[in-house]
């Protein structure tokens, strides 16, 4: 019975793959006039079809591009041709033969406008269902377009469940591409810079920062943790005289926050150094790889950033160089100016920093900037403190549109003081007690910082929701696909 | 009582860092006969000090470079400061300024044999406990060597236990900086074939790969589990139109093994691809990358793998081009040549595979192949039967020298068929639902594997403990640091 199964199920590619190896393969985006009556074979979706009398159009798409297609009754096409084709359904996969030709009138609709496909054998090589959760075009429609027309948008939930299908569209195929770009261009700028890669590991034995926000694992016998940041074996590496590494990995946090830039599982891409006589050198090197990033994103990604924009329109990114570093009380003085109430010792609340993103965009013109020398009061226990003014610490934010991206600082390296600040912070020292450790034979100074790789991307390209950046989003709801 | 106890903790910092930030530090392996007589600071670390007399002769170390320099009574130095000196314990990081000096006599036991450092200024920025957990000369010596002396070797688990410093050790510098080339050569080959990285989610909703080995993770209200393989969602990715993808990232295995290759929490480097007409163009995209990580770790790092041989004398890792690709009916009759009894269904055992190895290696000399065509059923439910034989399957895993490192196969790509072989597997349909639904929309021939990041260095290197090669191992028994 498999056998039969298999037989008709792979019959295409059996028969294809036996029969002709030397097929070459034409890609749509090469399709243009220089191709002008040649007979290509290809392999493509079907993103549309429509009958019409003894003819049917086809749209054939391969990720972004996609080209016209005509099966007509003649020489090389029966009446039983055309009506196969015709029922072909939307999102099979086939294999044609066909002949390219010129057209007078650019088809508007297609990315290969110049040329159309004269098909005189088509093959299905698999075949979609007939009733597509989704429609692409509904998917890639601006918010509000053709609303009077009655046309539909899909809304995020149905994007997200179907999201094998969300992710064909132009719009998510340019984002995923130019994320895989930050994260090259991430790589290569620090590696240039003498910077090591190092893989840490994500199930722990304590939740070593605080305990709260953390997921539970069952290991065997025990129970264990999943770690919320790389950073303490981050810092175990520059202890080990690796001395300036970064990771690209997950990071987990059991924050029941539901809100546009919240993830219980994301990227971090995350960075720290040794450094010589001040942790502005550290921030030095986070700027300038953001730097390399945006530039590299502006040079090479086009493309991209002109198809997400089409769905979402939004203004080019900006930023100086060298970047902006603004330290907390001006950013205060900022903001009191502008009539907010806050405490010198408080945190920044999210309206109070997209307010203050907005004043530095109208002040400096710069989507990107540093916020130095928070209050130590809100940093985590490993923070250094400001020697000059033990009321403020060596720790700095990076926000882009207003949005924090990246947290980082100096972090304390002499064990004696670790085991004061996290006395200070409540934390049981028996389960810090490896990571204080590390740090009695001898460890020099040092920062760094994570940033967020989803948050980039959205905040980059002006999207709105986070779960647009991450492929499968997990949230405290969302566990599926 | 903090702005005193960080005045005292950070004034070597503190005032360095306001007083001095236009000097330069040099690095060890610049010092050279070229830098005589001339006066440098340097940072590093004291890797020896010995005092004799009114001189004190240190090691002064930068990860895998040293220099010996000498605290001598005179001019430049008093008899106080030869005694601040003797009294620096080991692995204290200390600022110097001294002058350059060539010397007569090679400094055998130094990488910088031609001069040393006649110190003027000494400075500790971090002081070492005095009593390390582990001498580094014990940690990099052969097993064996010196027995007759007395010398130690540090067992395996102290060596984990202390991580940071074992980490400071030239054969771990070696071992971790040429894993770092690995990650980089394996994704910059897939980048120029046109490969997309992806991120992949690590919490999941079902145990997919039918149930066992698979850590459960408390999820809010509800539980999850830890992906044991990104392969799900690399598929969906290509059901999505990425074409060919990969990623790097944590795979999780609940498997309570204790041997010298399994980790619980390892990195897996993960490719899979759409084809046209036949799975070994998968076979031959991975196998080409292999080579390409076999050719830049040669080319690129000799000194690493030179460094890992002076503790770990091994041969030279060799491979053919093309890959050597063998069926598994054919290694059978090897094995049964050789005396091995074994059934034509019957999945190879460790020793098997290792005397496999070893009958490969003087057959054909190389260290590298593939074994295809894997009897179906020892293989997962999702793989591809061989359309022509339905005991086989289109499945192949990979070898360095006689061990696995690569597992994969083509994937049924028709929703039905998958069903079925879910079904013949016992698998819970209802559990798999999202991943067999994605092939419902049409889904190309495709294919691809996971190789484990641990194990390629490992046998690269000739090592004979995946511990070594995993900076914070995870297994059953250790889940620290």
């Amino acid at each position: 019975v498999l056998q039969v199964k298999l037989k008709s199920i792979m019959c295409v590619c059996v028969c294809v793959c036996v029969c002709v190896t030397d097929r070459t393969l034409v890609q749509i985006q090469d399709l243009t006039p220089a191709k002008a009556d040649q007979l290509v074979w290809l392999r493509a979706r079907v993103h549309t079809s429509r009958a019409k009398g003894k003819q049917c159009f086809l749209v054939l798409r391969q990720q972004q591009f996609n080209v016209q297609a005509l099966v007509a009754v003649g020489d090389r096409a029966s009446k039983q041709m055309v009506k196969f084709a015709a029922n072909i359904t939307k999102e099979s996969i086939v294999d044609v033969e066909a002949s390219v030709r010129k057209v007078e009138l650019k088809i508007e609709s297609c990315s290969q406008q110049d040329v159309e496909l004269h098909i005189e054998r088509i093959f299905v090589i698999s075949q979609a269902e007939p009733r597509l959760p989704l429609q692409l075009e509904d998917a890639v429609r601006p918010d509000g377009e053709g609303e009077e027309e009655g046309r539909a948008t899909v809304n995020q939930d149905t994007k997200l469940d179907n999201r094998v299908i969300d992710l064909r569209t132009t719009t998510s195929q340019a984002i995923f591409r130019l994320q895989s770009g930050v994260c090259q261009l991430f790589r290569d700028t620090l590696t240039n810079k003498g910077f090591v890669e190092i893989q840490t590991p994500k199930i722990i034995s304590a939740a070593s920062e605080g305990g709260a926000n953390v997921f539970t694992v069952s290991y065997f016998k025990t129970s264990a943790y999943l770690a919320q940041s790389p950073q303490l074996y981050k810092q175990m590496c520059i202890c080990a005289d690796f001395d300036k590494v970064f990771c690209v990995g997950p990071v987990f946090r059991a924050e029941d926050s539901n809100t546009h830039r919240h993830l219980t599982e994301f990227v971090g891409l995350d960075i720290e150094m040794a450094f010589n006589y001040h942790y502005h050198e550290v921030i030095e090197s986070i700027t300038d790889t953001m730097v390399q990033i945006f530039k590299g994103l502006r040079d090479n990604f086009q493309t991209e950033i002109q198809m997400v924009n089409k769905q979402y329109p939004s203004e080019p990114f900006k930023f100086l160089e060298p970047t902006l570093r603004l330290e907390y009380t001006e950013a205060l003085a900022m903001l009191h100016e502008a009539g907010v109430e806050m405490g010198d010792e408080e945190d920044l609340s999210t309206p109070n920093e997209k307010l203050l993103g907005r004043l530095v965009k109208e002040k400096y013109d710069t989507d990107f900037y540093v916020l130095d020398k928070y209050p130590l009061a809100v940093r985590p226990f490993y923070t250094m403190p400001d020697p000059n003014n033990p009321k403020y610490s060596n720790s700095y934010d990076m926000f882009m549109r207003g949005e924090e991206i990246l947290s980082g600082a100096q972090r304390v390296h002499d064990a004696q003081l670790l085991t004061e600040r996290a006395t200070h912070h409540q934390i049981d020292l028996e389960k810090i007690k490896a990571y204080i450790d590390s740090f009695r034979y001898g460890a020099p100074p040092h920062g760094g910082g994570g940033i967020g790789l989803e948050r980039v991307c959205m905040l980059y390209l002006g999207l709105h929701n986070v779960r647009q950046t991450s492929m499968f989003p997990r949230d405290p709801k969302r566990l599926t696909p």
